[in-house]
C-alpha cells in the first residue's frame, strides 16, 4: 500500500453525518423488531424544521439577476459583500476586520476550514486540537501531513468552562505545535470556553508563537444568556495570527447555499485565496448574494430560533438523564449534544446501524470526535421537537436492548 | 523558506482569470494615452452577453423549494440527479455510467479536477500533462508534491488534430508516469484531439498501465460540425482508469451555481468522495437541482448558442490574422483562442496590464499555460460580438505601440 492508499484508507467517510444511506447494516446480529416513529436524522439539522432566513430565496433571485458581477467574483468573493459582512462580524467579534484583507467567502464552513488547514499545515507540521472536537479536523491535519498533537477536554469535569487540559495545552505548545485549531462551542458537546480559558489560550498561544484558528460556527446561538468569548476580541494574540471562521448553515439554515467565512490574519487569506483558485475559484457567485441577509435577520427571528432550540435541549437532556445508565453534559451553546451511553454489547458503529434499521434514527458514532469516544454519539436537536424527543426514547429503548 | 512557504509562493493566483481587478500597474512606462471602446474582460466568459440556460432560476427555485432533501444530499450529489445526469452522459460520451458508483457532483469543473487530482497524485508521483493547457493543472501537480512531466503539443503545426508529441508522450509514461492529464478540446488553444490521437493516448495509456483524466469541459461545443472523440466512448482502456470531467459553467453558462461533474472510474470517485467531505462537503445543495435542465436545453439552443460563438470566432480570427506579426491557430471546439504576438519591449505579464489599463481589456498572460509561452496569451471570445471584435482591434494596436 503506497502513501497516497494509506492516506485514504484512513479518510473514512461511512460514518460521517449525512453518509448513513451507503451504510449496509447486514451481518448485525439484531435483537427485537422494528420501533414505529417518524424517522430522524440527527447528523445534521433539519431544514424543514428550521427553515432559512425569511426572504433569503428572493435575495438570491436578485443575485441572479445581477449576472456577471454576481456570478464571476473575485476568488475571495465580492468586494462589496466582504465591506458589509466586515463590518457586521467586526461589530459582533469585538475587533476590526478590514474588507480588502482580512475576510474570504467560501464553499460552506468546511470549505473556510479546509482553506485555512491548507494554507497552514505542512508536512510534519504538528497541529494541536481538542478531544473531543469535530470530526474533520482530524481528518484535515492527516490530510495535509501534519503531526496531530491530542489535547484532552474533560467536559464532563468542566463547571466553569470546557474542561480543556490546559497544562497538557501548553506542553503541547512547548512540544514545537505551530496551530492550534479548536470549535467553540464545541462540536459535539455543545460546551463553551470559559472567558479564562479563553484567555488562557490566547496567552499560550501568544508566549510560543503559535497560530490559532477558532471554529466559532455556533457562536451565534448561546443558550441560557451565557457569556462568549471570542478569541479575536480579547486583543491578546498577533492579529497575523488568528483566524475566525463562522457561517451561516446551521443556526441560520442556509446550508444550501453552501456559505462560509474566515476572518482575520491577511497572511493566512492570502494563502487560502491562492488555494481556492484551484480548489473551487470561489463560493457560487448567485448563493454569495444571501449573504447580504445574514446578520440582518427580522428583528427577533434569531432570539426565537435561540429559544425553540433552547426547549428541545432542555427536554431531551430530561429524558437522557432519566435513563439508567446515561450521561450528558448540558449543552450551553449549539445545536449538538454527546451523550455517553452505558456498557453495549455493540461496538458504537454497529449501534449507530441498528438503531437505523431498528428505530428510524441516525447519529453520528463518538469515534468520529476521537477514538476513545466509544461509548458516545453525537446528534444534532436541530428538528421537529416532538420528533426528537420521541426518537431520543425510541434511541433510549435500542441502547437498553443490547445492554451487557 | 519552509516548505509551506516555498509551495504557496509557487500558487501565483494575481495573474489568474477574474483576479485582474487586484493587480496594479504602478511602475510602467506606458507609451501614449487610454484607447476608448467597450472594456472586456477576456479572462472568462460574459454571462451577460450568453445567459444561463432557460428557465435555470426556476429550477433552482423548485430545488429550494423541496427543502431538506435538495439541501442535505450525499456528498457525491443527490441519488435522483445523479441518475438522470449518467443516462445523459452514458448518450453523450458513448459508454456506460453507473449513477451508484460512477459520477460525482461537485462544486464547479474546477472541483472536480481538484479532487481527482488529489485523489490520484500523491508526493512525488509522476503526472504528464499537455504544454500549453489549462494553468490549473500544473498547479495542482505542484500542490499535491507531484512531479510535473511537460509534454509539448505543436499546436501550430498540428493539422489533422493537436499535434500532441506522441513519442514524448510515450516516453513520459515509459519513464514512470501514473497519471496523464489533459484538456480536450485544448485550453487555451481550442484544438481538438484527432481520433487518431485519441486512439493513440487511450493505446499507450493501457500499454503503460497509466490514469486518464480527460478534462472535456468544452466538448459540447465544437465548431464546422467536426468529428470529437470522447476517450471514454473508445472502449480501449480499463474504465477505472479513466476519468472524465464535464461542467455546465461555459457554453451552458451556469457558472454563478458552480456546478461540475467528474464520471468513470468507482475507484478514483470513491476517494473524490471522500476528500470532498473534508473540502467542501458537497456542491450546493440547493444548486445541484439545476443540474436537471442541462443536456435538457430548450430545441435549438445549443445549435444556436454554438453558431453564435464560431461566428464570433471568424471574425476575431480574421482581425488577428490580418495583423502584421500575429500568429493563431483557428479554434475548434470551445471559446478560446491563444494568439502569438510580434516581439514587443514588455514581458507578457506587463503587456497585459498595460492593455487593461490603456484599452479596457483583460486577457491571460500564455506563461499561465507553460513557461515557454512568454510570447502569446489567451481570450475567451464568448462575449458580446461587437465589443469583442473591437476589444482586439484595440489590442492589436496596443501591442503595436510596444513593438520591438
Amino acid at each position: 500500500m503506497n502513501r497516497l492508499d494509506d492516506k485514504f484508507a484512513r479518510l473514512g467517510v461511512d460514518s460521517a453525518p449525512g453518509q448513513e444511506v451507503r451504510q449496509r447494516a447486514t451481518g448485525l446480529e439484531l435483537r427485537g423488531g422494528t420501533l414505529g416513529g417518524i424517522p430522524v436524522d440527527f447528523s445534521h439539522g433539519d431544514v424543514d424544521a428550521f427553515t432559512p432566513i425569511p426572504g433569503s430565496l428572493d435575495t438570491f433571485t436578485k443575485g441572479f439577476h445581477e449576472g456577471a458581477q454576481q456570478a464571476y467574483t473575485e476568488y475571495r468573493g465580492r468586494g462589496s459583500i466582504r465591506e458589509s459582512l466586515a463590518e457586521k462580524l467586526a461589530a459582533f467579534s469585538g475587533a476590526p476586520v478590514e474588507p480588502e484583507s482580512e475576510i474570504i467567502l467560501t464553499p460552506g464552513t468546511q470549505g473556510a476550514l479546509f482553506l485555512a488547514m491548507g494554507a497552514n499545515v505542512g508536512r510534519g507540521d504538528k497541529v494541536a486540537i481538542v478531544e473531543p472536537d469535530y470530526f474533520a479536523n482530524r481528518k484535515l491535519v492527516e490530510f495535509f501531513d501534519g503531526e496531530l498533537v491530542p489535547v484532552r477536554m474533560d467536559y464532563f469535569g468542566g463547571v466553569n468552562g470546557s474542561g480543556l487540559d490546559l497544562p497538557a495545552l501548553e506542553d503541547a505548545f512547548r512540544s514545537g505545535v505551530k496551530l492550534f485549531l479548536f470549535s467553540n462551542p464545541n462540536n459535539p458537546t455543545g460546551v463553551i470556553y470559559g472567558r479564562d480559558e479563553v484567555i488562557a489560550i490566547a496567552t499560550l498561544a501568544q508566549k510560543y508563537g503559535v497560530n490559532v484558528i477558532a471554529d466559532e460556527l455556533y457562536s451565534r446561538q448561546i443558550f441560557d444568556g451565557r457569556e462568549y468569548t471570542h478569541l479575536r476580541g480579547l486583543d491578546m494574540l498577533d492579529p497575523d495570527n488568528i483566524l475566525t471562521i463562522l457561517g451561516p448553515s446551521k443556526t441560520e439554515s442556509l446550508s444550501g447555499f453552501r456559505l462560509g467565512v474566515a476572518f482575520g490574519s491577511p497572511r493566512m487569506i492570502e494563502r487560502m485565496e491562492k488555494l481556492q483558485a484551484i480548489v473551487s475559484l470561489r463560493a457560487a457567485g448567485y448563493c454569495q448574494a444571501v449573504f447580504t441577509d445574514w446578520f440582518s435577520e427580522p428583528e427577533g427571528w434569531m432570539a426565537q430560533r435561540i429559544a425553540k432550540h433552547q426547549a428541545i435541549r432542555d427536554d431531551i437532556y430530561t429524558v437522557l438523564t432519566g435513563a439508567d445508565g446515561f450521561r450528558v453534559r448540558l449543552p450551553e451553546g449549539g445545536s449538538y449534544l454527546f451523550p455517553q451511553i452505558p456498557e453495549i454489547k455493540l461496538g458504537i458503529g454497529d449501534f449507530t446501524r441498528a438503531l437505523r434499521v431498528q428505530a428510524g434514527v441516525s447519529v453520528t458514532p463518538g469515534t468520529e470526535f476521537g477514538p476513545q469516544f466509544t461509548g458516545s454519539f453525537r446528534i444534532n436537536f436541530s428538528q421537529d421537537h416532538g420528533a426528537a424527543v420521541a426518537a431520543i426514547r425510541r434511541t433510549i429503548e435500542i441502547v437498553n436492548r443490547y445492554r451487557v
